[in-house]
This record gives C-alpha cells, structure tokens and sequence, in this order.
C-alpha cells in the first residue's frame, strides 16, 4: 500500500525547509488563489490551499469574486498578479462559472507563474519533453513522487493511463513518458474488452476517470503498481476510487488507496511547485 | 497501398486554390525559410520546397547563412520576419549548426508564423486538443490526410507510434489521440517482445524510428494499416523504410511504400499550412 499522507507530509515538510531558505534570502515565495463563485467544493479545496500554504510558510492570498463577475474583470485581476512582484504563482479555482472562458484565463496566466502548468507553453514543454525548469500538473507530478516512493524501475516498463483530462490524464502520459516507459493513453471511447487487454499487460495503471470501480483484479497483472486519481462519493456518503480495490489489492505490488493516497499529493506538490517558482522567478537555484 | 504522390498532388491543388482567392483579396502567402550552412540534404530539401511553394501560388524567400552564422545573428533574423508583415510563416530547416541551440531559435519564432507547429505553445495547444486554429508539424498532420483517404472509422480504434520525435512521433499521437483512437507511444526503450504484442494488437501502426526493416509482417494484425514514415538508404543506394514492405503488405489491409507514401505529403502539407496561415493571420475565413 502507498502511503500517500505520510509521502505528502515528506514533501511539504521539504517545501517548508526551502521556503525558510528562500526566507533568510528575503524572498517569500506568494502564492494567489482566485475564486469565482460560491462552490461549497471550492470553498474547501481554497480553504486548505491556504491552510497549507501557511503551514509551508508560503504568502498565500484568496481573491474571492461574486459568480456574476465578468470575464473581463478575472481577466484583469490576472493581469494585476502577472505584474504584482509578490506573487509567484497564481491559480485559478476550477470550475469557473460557465459565462467565462476557463481556457482563455489559463493562458492569460504568465506561463512562469502558472502554478498549475495548464497555459499550453508549459503543457507543450512538458510534452516536449524540454529542458529546463517549467510548472506541471501538481496531481500527475505527485503520482510520480508516489512512484519514485516505491524505488522500481520504470525505465522500459509499460504504462496505462485512464482517462485523458489536461489536469491529471495528459501530464500523466507525458511524465511517464519522459521516464521512458512505454505509455498507452485509454479513455471513454476504448472498448471494454480491450481496455481490460491493455491493463493486464501494464506494469504500471493509472486511473483517472470518475467511474467508481471501473478496475477491478481481473483487469490487473499480478504484480502491477495501481494509482487511482479517482475520488467518487457513493450514496451511502463513503468515498471510493475508479478501482475496485478489495479485488486489486490482493495482485497488486503496490496501490494506493482512497482516501490517502493520490488525494494528499495534490496540494503537497502545489506547495512544491509553489516554492520553486519563488526561487526561479528570483534567480535562486535550490540545492 | 496508399498512394502518397497522388493524395499530395489533391493537397496542393487546393492549396493553390485557395492561394489564388487570397491572391484574388490582395493576399499573396508568404513563406520565409531560413537555411544555415551548406548540408547538401538541406539545400536539397530547401529548394524542393521554394519550387513547391511557386507551383502552389506561395511568395517564398530563402534566407542563405553561412555555417559560421552565430545564434544571435540567427534570432535577430527570425525577429525581422516575425514583425515582416508579408511573411505569414517561417520555417527553419533542421538540422543546425551544433554551435546554435536549435529549439532556442524555434521558440523565438511567433507561434502564429510557426509554419512547422515546432513551438511549445503550438505543440501544447495540440496535445490539449485546444479548439481554434494553430499549426501542427507537417509530416504528421499529412500522415492524417493518408488515413482520411483510406476513409476507415479510427474512432475507438487502436493505434501504436513508435518513434517520438517532435517532428513526426508525438504529434502523430496527438493526433490520432485527438481522433479517438486509444493510442500507445513506444520507441527505442520498448522491449522488442512487448513492441510485438503491442503492434499486433493494433488497427494503425505508424513507424517512425529510421531503423530499416524494424516492423514486418509477423509484427502486424492482419487487416492492419501500416503507415511508414521511415526513409533510409541503403549501402547499394536504394531507399527503404522502417517497415519490411514485402513481408507486411500482404497482412495489411492499407500501407505506404517508401518512397512515394508519406514523403509527398510533408511538403504538400507545408504548402497548405502556410496558406491557412496566411488566411488566419489577415483574418480571412477559407471555406
């Protein structure tokens, strides 16, 4: 089992030790949140952003505007964060209500402040697979983080990712990728029978796809390292991930669960990358 | 057996068309390319292209560097004909002098002249399967044409690449992604026995590896598409691609030769490229 909480503990601990770094050099790595709207779901995740970044050490602020706000005003307070020297790294809550272009706010971000790597020249690096330093998806970077905690070798391996989303299904495929694993991207329009072909050969399955339960043991090689993204909640209030877990533990080597595995990551990693565009945008190089 | 040459001679017929209602507008397209050095494959390639581009109706103007030419001098270039508002695209032909950093000098290039779709922005837009116009690498984006004409479904289909270049093996996964096939990307670190199973798994196989002979027959399904991207020449002279022709063609149910299969395309493709670029860049809507 990985152990996602105890993992993600470990890599906010690590940002806390370089944002004190930074500190003692004068630079406060400044993190701003933009909510649009009244989302309950929203509201949490922003909440815990901010619980987070705090606890890091991290300058978080939360730019809260009322639903009815104009594309044209988020547009504006991205260009005001684009300019403010504080701010390291700017997110933006999804979803945006629906009058506005979640697609052109993404890119209006400096693509050296897009703490999410959504802007397309930081997806494109990231699938370019560049040198350098660029942002990437927090969600997919803390899987690799979660990989790299199980010390196997992914080089040569097969992978699988479900699902094909820009937050966690594209960045995935292009990580594992770039680590030299032969990927294959599966989504809602690969047949059943042969999506169940394909995980049976992989070394390495990665679910992200909202359908409770969708993988179970018998779509799984005996030995397989399982990461389920999903986070669903039944009608009995519980949670469950895209896998079946109590048929896929019993074959796998490695699976996380849900809660506590994927889900901890993703704000960990947002730290992360966080403290390290404070150091980029400032010239800092970090051990 | 696709017929490249001929499917390509279709692509440049319509691109001089619509060239001519641009040229009927007061637009005459315009293609910059800039050659550094004096590899003879390069002057080759170059000149196919400024020929091309006069058939099809494309203003074309080569920019001739000597091989000591410094990155400087290079970018200083590419700014002239990013603000050169008679220049709709500018291609920079590959490869460079190894004293210039070649992916500096793509990036420099405005991703609206970006006739090669090489720029991260363009890339990342791509692999997001953004909506809008923007360019794709020419040689993938011409492999899409062969397959369109073969007129088979690839929705739900599956699909391998190998080889993942940023010229032929990603984009081509992008776009077949992009096209609802399940896709796997392989290359130089996929086992050979797993390249096998996955190649016999699949619907459309595209190779793009310059290893001559790499696929053959038994690697193939039968009733398979086999799309060989591949030239190489051999000792005695003659060009072969990454696919054994003689064993594959009679397992597959469509295939390219080499020569004559994929290698019109990319040209053909260019021609039409530049032309939307022109359109989209003077704000004219092509049928």
């Amino acid at each position: 089992m990985i152990d996602g909480k105890t993992i993600a503990q470990t890599v906010r601990a690590r940002a806390a030790e370089r944002a004190q770094k930074l500190a003692e050099m004068g630079i406060v790595p400044g993190l701003a949140v933009i909510l649009v709207g009244e989302d309950p779901a929203s509201q949490i995740y922003v909440r815990n952003k901010s619980r987070a970044a705090k606890k890091v050490g991290v300058q978080s602020q939360t730019i809260v505007m009322p639903v009815e706000t104009t594309e044209a005003e988020v547009l504006a307070i991205v260009a005001q964060l684009n300019e403010d020297a504080a701010v390291d790294a700017i997110l933006v809550q999804s979803p945006l209500p629906k009058h506005i272009d979640e697609e052109k706010v993404q890119e209006a971000i400096l693509p050296s402040k897009d703490v999410d790597g959504f802007h397309p020249e930081n997806i494109g690096r990231l699938f370019a697979n560049r040198a350098g330093y660029y942002p990437i998806a927090n969600t997919p970077r803390g899987v690799m983080t979660l990989l790299d905690a199980t010390q196997q070798t992914l080089h040569g391996k097969q992978a699988i990712v479900i699902g094909r989303s820009i937050l966690v299904g594209r960045p995935m495929f292009s990580l594992l990728e770039r680590a030299n694993m032969t990927v294959t991207l599966a989504h809602r329009h690969t047949p059943r029978a042969e999506l169940r072909r394909l995980t049976q050969q992989a070394d390495v399955v990665v679910v992200a796809t909202g359908v409770p339960g969708l993988i179970t043991g018998d779509d799984l090689k005996e030995g397989a390292t399982v990461i389920d993204v999903g986070i669903n909640r039944l009608a009995d209030g519980s949670l469950v991930g895209d896998v079946d877990f109590a048929s896929a533990e019993p074959k796998a080597a490695f699976i996380t669960p849900v809660p506590g595995g994927v889900g901890p990551m993703t704000i960990a990693t947002l730290m992360q990358t966080t403290v390290e565009l404070a150091a980029v945008n400032h010239g800092v190089e970090l051990d």
